[in-house]
């Protein structure tokens, strides 16, 4: 969407795909390459994103300090890098880690442990089984079911 | 950091906790609720997370074309909500789901799937068990491994 807003060394052939929203940002979410965890979500301008490329570890920009953040530089609580991948959009960055203790500040493990909200749940009217596309005649079906 | 730029239902004593950004909105991710997989980041606004709350389908706000626009809608891959939950700054929002089908409108399960980039990959310099809070002691040696 814009231009890079900090000097970045990324590998131009990636910043060229990017779609950075109006602060240069990209939602980065951090998932716990082995039990699957969604862990955090945080931020990552073209910078942030080379670091976490190029150390083995997870670097993200701070909207509130405006700096960058080595992820448990103070806290202990590093994220080592298992892979990275960017999402069809080119506006969202997936890291899977190895978490050290608690991702989240508050010292639970994930930011998403605390606030459960209360939901509907969702039940699929059939047995389509995960990862098996529905035909157009069931999902008529589907679009008219609760 | 904004109110909420359109009208919605939803419960005002969530909506009192909500940090959206300068267009009233937070990140969603949609998350598999039982292989874990991360399926697809989009957009919600106050109504969108509260028709995902109430009807057991995923509600977002398309950016592009500036409405609601329920997953799978058009395509039958919907996702069936399992869970919803805040982050501990109220500012993204994990949705667990059962998704029909691809997540990606590509026809990939996952929108993360295509775009893999060369990483390196970081290796924790000893075995604290996932879950486990590294010590203080501890954290001072990791901050200077690589």
């Amino acid at each position: 969407m814009t231009d890079a807003v900090r000097p970045a060394q990324l590998d131009p052939k990636i910043a060229a795909r990017l779609k950075r929203d109006a602060n240069g940002l990209m939602a980065a979410i951090a998932q716990q390459y082995d039990t699957g965890e969604v862990l955090m979500v945080a931020w990552m301008d073209d910078e942030a994103l080379h670091r976490t490329l190029t150390t083995g570890r997870c670097t993200y920009w701070s909207r509130s300090r405006q700096e960058y953040w080595v992820k448990g530089e103070t806290s202990g609580h590093l994220q080592y890098v298992k892979s990275v991948a960017l999402d069809c959009d080119a506006d969202a960055i997936l890291v899977k880690v190895d978490q050290v203790g608690a991702a989240c500040h508050t010292g639970d493990r994930t930011c998403f442990d605390a606030d459960v909200l209360d939901a509907v749940v969702g039940e699929r009217p059939d047995a389509v089984p995960a990862g098996q596309a529905a035909g157009p005649g069931r999902a008529a079906g589907q679009g008219q079911a609760g």
